[in-house]
């Protein structure tokens, strides 16, 4: 038997501390062991709290919620197998650097490991998918367990928080009653402040730097998820420096804002009939590869060359798939950046970079005047929601087709919205909810998801968060009925009768009837004009909708070939 | 680089390591990394494969088969959070003992911690919920290492095939090209034959257990997932001992086909009210504990008593919640309970079992004679689907209400059939998925399944695999929109405002618009006669089909409150 008033008393010191160090927002999935927990969160004024029943969704709804308001977010479930379902969000969240306060409830030690309903060793659940876990104490109301429990809520948050972000997990071992006593006075601590310092450069270090790279014949290479605020640093870099920036999608330096001829928005497309002419003396890169397999292949290509790499790790964390690193710069990216764009001296000359620009013009009108990208197939309506989308829209990109047309196709734009994706492990699972947790942080901005239909059909539950909460999210479904990745990949050269049940996995649903059982509006678009207007409206009149777009996986590949063919010829005729 | 033929035969050698062992079917989630052991899989005549887009599901139908089969089933996925969506079913899996062959496939070791795509760290993913987790070799195509590969598929499948059985994880680092070489002749070896033995009693240490119990006051306690033909023992020892028997649905007791009055299928309803005036000399205890919590809090109050609890432990892992066990028996189960049947030469007197047959009796009368029993309701639906069941049919009985229905109020009938849940964890996760697997194991059978709207919302992605499979399942639901199980708890006592945001959760899904959606014919069963009527057509027209009853959560616990004043009543005169 655990003291109600105790038990309270305890929980509620936790939550003030994680209150203190960030936490605004929690995602509580009911069940009955969690039930103090989750009554304390709910009455919590400093706290929002939202609900929902399939625990994989509600991760990837927190998951989403972190991503657009870059705080750290709880979640709560009870004991037992509801807590594996938070595991693909975790996994998520820790490659991704999303701060997750993961809180599960468990048996107390003495109904462990002796068959009691619906416990299972929760210890450790995550392995090393969590920055942190811990075991908390059985809740006791002495001062000294109060002000234990307000420090494990305080520092594992601010340990989600401290760079590189991620998630952590505190299990709650609780006594039956599970009730707290919601009727005696709580008192409110005191809160702790953190004033956390960064790592950075000397001014000796920057120098140094500096000089290793201006007035070089170089290339910044982006990648990883930034906002569009930070994505104009990088641009305005590359403008002081007159250096080509390659990215992708997800770093949102085409969605910034800054409509700078040097961004190759259209590198995927080029960058490989240029290896062999123009070699990089120096490449600057930072965080993750871009998406693009071909800028991966050129960057392997350049090991054989004179070309120095140098490489900015903010995580500290070798991120470096190609391990062709010869110098790693350590420190947090954004001053860094503001101080090199500061002490520039030195140009690259403007012939290195012209050039660079000049490829970028050629694929991009190759692609204007390509008929079929005229007409309403997956690629030209991707390309026409980038194009659509408003200032400080939020879009949403699923993997794994949606975000490489975005990637390949997308030129600059010159206005600035906020581009998200789940690039930390590229999953399918979990778009729909990540999306909605982006909705509802700025419901009244612009929201689109961008996806197709498999991922769609992976996190259908997730539609529910939609309806409940009144989330006006856009859904653009690019339905070409199966794994439209496959088609692009070596698994294409299969015979039909091993390919399509494994590769091809047509699902055939109808996705009308998805928008009716969850209240969605739904439209199939016909045309690009439909489209357009449809996408027009979203910028005024905010929604839960379901746009269809019907495809086709071979289709998309004779399309892609297509483009190549023709931009081979127009970069030789160049040469 | 690897060779292509050498990964092929590697490969190739493993899965005829596992089909040494005993597997014979394959669940496969598409993925790229994942694609030469799907298509081995696919192409080997020996295994049947199932594909299916969402892990969690696949996972759990993969559960589903292996129940139903008693055989271990193999599972594939890719790499990335593909893999982190089985832990649900893996956990279920390992608390009931369901042997489960678990595929992951993986970058090799130079793409690993470098921020690869679609990577993570996944060796001991399943932390301590699998039996056993072997990070396999890169595939190498001597004979040294095929003969490697055999034997871990092989040893590998009986380590999850031995008592107490559970799932194993097998992680794949794979080289591109992902692509086998199918066109070259792959050799089968020679099958490796296992002879094993397993814990029984010598005849000096059973004869002593038997002169312990017969004769005695006794009551036999039985828990944990039986079929109906293990089930038929625990009832012919009871009828030699002349014992009455406690147990509950999964047992399959009640569904065995043994109409025996010992069977004390109504426990939960009388057992708190009898507790004071009749005390075993002796309770013999199998497995985990029975659903019900009145037969908890009796067994616990046994403990002021000198009763002796005998506790037969098949696993030898001491599950034992209420830890009073006096004497441990660590034995198989099954011919343990036909030598002690044998055996027995004493019969227990009559006066002792005739009391419990009474109070059986009374308590069915009571519900007998209730009116609201005789109209559609969640606990008459439940109770018409138990005594529709047809010989050798098979019924899947979700978590949490719809098997406390079952527990609470199904008397015996005298048709065999095999009623199957997941208690290892009792979440309501997967649970389509799990009775879908089952029903494609014997698809010509009668195949039910009862359950609620949350578990349905929760996996409603497994429909998709009885439209892709054409498996005739019949599922009953029972919606009282929202968490029913809550009503039935302390959390009751909360105001609206705090209950119905947290706990009822109610979802306002219409269910017929998910049976279009998944092609499932649709049914609102009005009255008890209609249900009757669709259960009777489930015996001769198998078919995949969605049945709804509208339930009410207040009228469930109004119901029982109702029973339970008429029964004490009846039972006090009886005294």
């Amino acid at each position: 038997m655990t003291n109600q008033i105790d038990m309270t008393r305890y929980l509620h010191s936790f939550v003030e501390g994680m209150i203190s160090s960030g936490v605004s927002q929690a995602v509580i999935s009911p069940g009955s062991r969690s039930t103090p927990l989750a009554l304390l969160l709910h009455r919590q004024e400093k706290i929002e709290t939202f609900v929902e029943v399939d625990e994989r969704s509600a991760a990837f709804f927190a998951l989403g919620l972190s991503k657009a308001s870059n705080k750290p977010v709880a979640l709560l479930c009870t004991s037992g197998t509801a807590a594996a379902n938070y595991y693909p969000a975790i996994c998520e969240a820790k490659a991704s650097h999303v701060p997750l306060i993961i809180l599960t409830t468990d048996r107390p030690h003495e109904l462990r490991q002796v068959g009691a309903p619906q416990s299972m060793d929760q210890l450790q659940l995550f392995q090393n998918h969590v920055k942190l876990f811990v075991e908390m104490a059985i809740p006791e109301g002495t001062k000294e367990m109060q002000d234990y429990a307000y420090w494990q809520g305080m520092r594992s948050t601010d340990t989600a928080s401290q760079m590189p972000k991620g998630p952590v997990h505190l299990n709650f071992p609780l006594r039956e009653p599970l009730l707290p006593d919601l009727s005696s006075s709580l008192k409110t601590k005191r809160q702790t402040e953190i004033i956390a310092g960064k790592p950075q450069l000397t001014e000796k270090q920057l120098i140094q730097c500096i000089n290793a790279l201006q007035g070089k014949k170089g290339v910044l290479v982006v990648g990883g998820s930034h906002t569009p605020k930070e994505a104009r640093l990088f641009v305005e870099l590359a403008e002081a420096l007159n250096w080509p920036i390659i990215s992708d999608p997800l770093t949102n330096i085409t969605s910034c804002g800054l409509d700078s001829s040097l961004i190759m928005s259209c590198a995927d497309l080029f960058i490989q009939e240029v290896t062999m002419i123009h070699r990089p003396e120096v490449v600057v890169r930072f965080g993750m590869l871009p998406i693009s397999k071909n800028t991966m292949f050129w960057l392997r290509s350049l090991e054989k060359t004179e070309t120095i790499i140098y490489f900015v790790d903010e995580t500290g964390e070798w991120q470096d798939q190609l391990k062709q690193t010869q110098v790693a710069i350590q420190v947090q990216e954004q001053p860094f950046l503001q101080a090199v764009k500061e002490n520039i001296t030195v140009k690259t000359s403007g012939s290195w970079t012209a050039q660079w620009i000049k490829w970028q013009k050629i694929t991009e009108q190759v692609l204007e005047e390509l008929a079929e990208m005229n007409q309403l197939n997956e690629t030209s309506a991707s390309l026409l929601v980038h194009k659509q989308m408003m200032a400080d829209g939020q879009l949403f990109v699923s993997n794994s087709n949606a975000i490489r047309f975005i990637d390949r196709f997308a030129a600059v734009e010159n206005t600035s919205y906020h581009l998200f994706g789940n690039r930390g492990i590229n999953g399918i699972d979990g778009i729909v909810s990540t999306a909605l947790g982006m909705c509802a942080t700025n419901p009244k901005r612009q929201n689109i998801l961008l996806i197709g239909d498999l991922a769609l059909y992976h996190d259908m539950n997730g539609l529910l968060l939609a309806q409940r909460y009144h989330l006006p999210l856009t859904i653009i479904l690019l339905n070409n009925n199966g794994g439209g990745i496959f088609s692009f990949l070596s698994q294409r050269e299969l015979e039909k009768e091993d390919f399509e049940p494994i590769f091809g996995t047509p699902i055939d649903l109808d996705f009308s009837l998805v928008a009716k059982l969850y209240g969605a509006e739904y439209t199939k678009a016909e045309t690009l004009e439909q489209l357009d207007l449809l996408l027009e409206q979203t910028k005024t009149e905010p929604k839960f909708q379901l746009i269809e777009i019907i495809g086709d996986r071979e289709k998309n590949v004779r399309l892609q070939e297509q483009i190549m063919n023709v931009l081979k010829e127009k970069l030789e005729q160049d040469r």
